[in-house]
């Protein structure tokens, strides 16, 4: 979908609508604003000559500025809070970077039945095309909330009777001698830093993956798969 | 490493050599046989004009092809059959044609203690430059072997006393009711239809990981990570 002229994109930046790119016209100085948000936000834009965006542009005036923008729908995080039928499951982002990585997360979230998906709306990938591309469809199918701080909806896990554990390469608990059964949260570190040390102090205990090899990590969706699976495992022989 | 003319070309092609990457001078009819050869083989042919390939060249005489060639190291198949130390345990790729896929399988098994990855020669994706990146370097510290036919290879495998165990969606035994102790070799199967027909018949057993939500399938990496996991668990429970 893309949207068009000043206003409306003023809008959906302070809305914090998903904008996958955004064009501006080179040379246009009235820009200025949409410029610096849309950099605040870590927005991808692109300068373009006027002429490209006279050929996109479907209303009245472009004015210099056209938004590719993502119509995915995301869920309150409120609802995963709500006490539900069947146990509680949900995966936490702590700054994933990367659209596919985000894609792979939540297809692993789904398949695993994680009850939610939650990522931060700032410094973090969003629910871009992509991501629902890279999901396999798994967007459509399971929660996806946005929060301004993943360390609040820590808070507020714990409190609604989660377990919320990080998943880190040198965590001091082995994945698979934790208790996974029952309500609990998992949290996924970004690529290059993983958890922030704060995330981390906020977590009940940090689960690791033993490697047996020399590569020092594992990719985030694949870590998340294993210790998800375990927690099915062990579920299952309830 | 780029590697130019003709001869140099064409005896990389017939010797397997992995080739990212093929130049070709647009307009010049002697690159007829080489087009063809690097066709049947799957490897990306891109056309550019003579230029690119003067600027490119280092050596006497281009005569319009250039390829950027993978100096891979791959070990023979025969190592993985010879008795080790300890606990054997292969991975044999049937067919995955990405090569950020296969770079991820590579990842996974290095990370779960694998002793080899095993892919096919032809109708596969190689062990090129993405390749080693998409692995974090896990090429260098597993061995990958190429094989003509990933079925006799499975024979093979069988005959010097492994079981085969290949992953599918729909198998008919839950991957972690399976004894996965001692010597297996886990085969993934393509990214679009899985397993082919007559590798799955040869398998000892086909596992499937149970699906939670309403997606109906993981991504390969994903799924070979939770098995291999699976088996570390076994393993160490021993």
């Amino acid at each position: 979908m893309i949207i068009e002229g000043k206003n409306a994109i003023l809008e959906a930046l302070k809305a914090d609508k998903t904008i996958d790119k955004l064009l501006l016209q080179q040379g246009k100085d009235s820009l200025g604003r949409i410029f610096a948000l849309a950099r605040e936000k870590k927005i991808k834009v692109q300068f373009v000559h006027a002429k490209v965006l006279d050929k996109m542009h479907k209303g009245e005036n472009h004015q210099g500025c056209i938004a590719y923008i993502s119509d995915f729908h995301y869920t309150k995080f409120d609802t995963f809070l709500e006490r539900q039928e069947r146990t509680r499951f949900v995966i936490l982002c702590d700054g994933i970077q990367d659209v596919q990585n985000l894609g792979s997360i939540i297809r692993v979230a789904e398949c695993a039945g994680a009850t939610g998906v939650v990522i931060a709306k700032n410094n973090a990938a969003q629910v871009t095309d992509t991501v629902m591309r890279t999901s396999a469809g798994a967007v459509n199918h399971i929660p996806v909330a946005r929060v301004t701080n993943i360390n609040v909806a820590i808070e507020e896990l714990q409190q609604s009777g989660y377990w919320v554990y990080g998943l880190e390469a040198d965590g001091e608990n082995i994945y698979d001698g934790v208790n996974l059964q029952g309500d609990i949260a998992l949290v996924v570190g970004g690529e290059d830093k993983g958890l922030k040390a704060l995330t981390r102090k906020n977590c009940d205990k940090i689960l690791s993956i033993p490697l047996k090899g020399k590569i020092t990590s594992l990719n985030a969706s694949v870590a998340l798969a294993i210790v998800s699976y375990e927690k099915v495992r062990q579920s299952e022989k309830l």
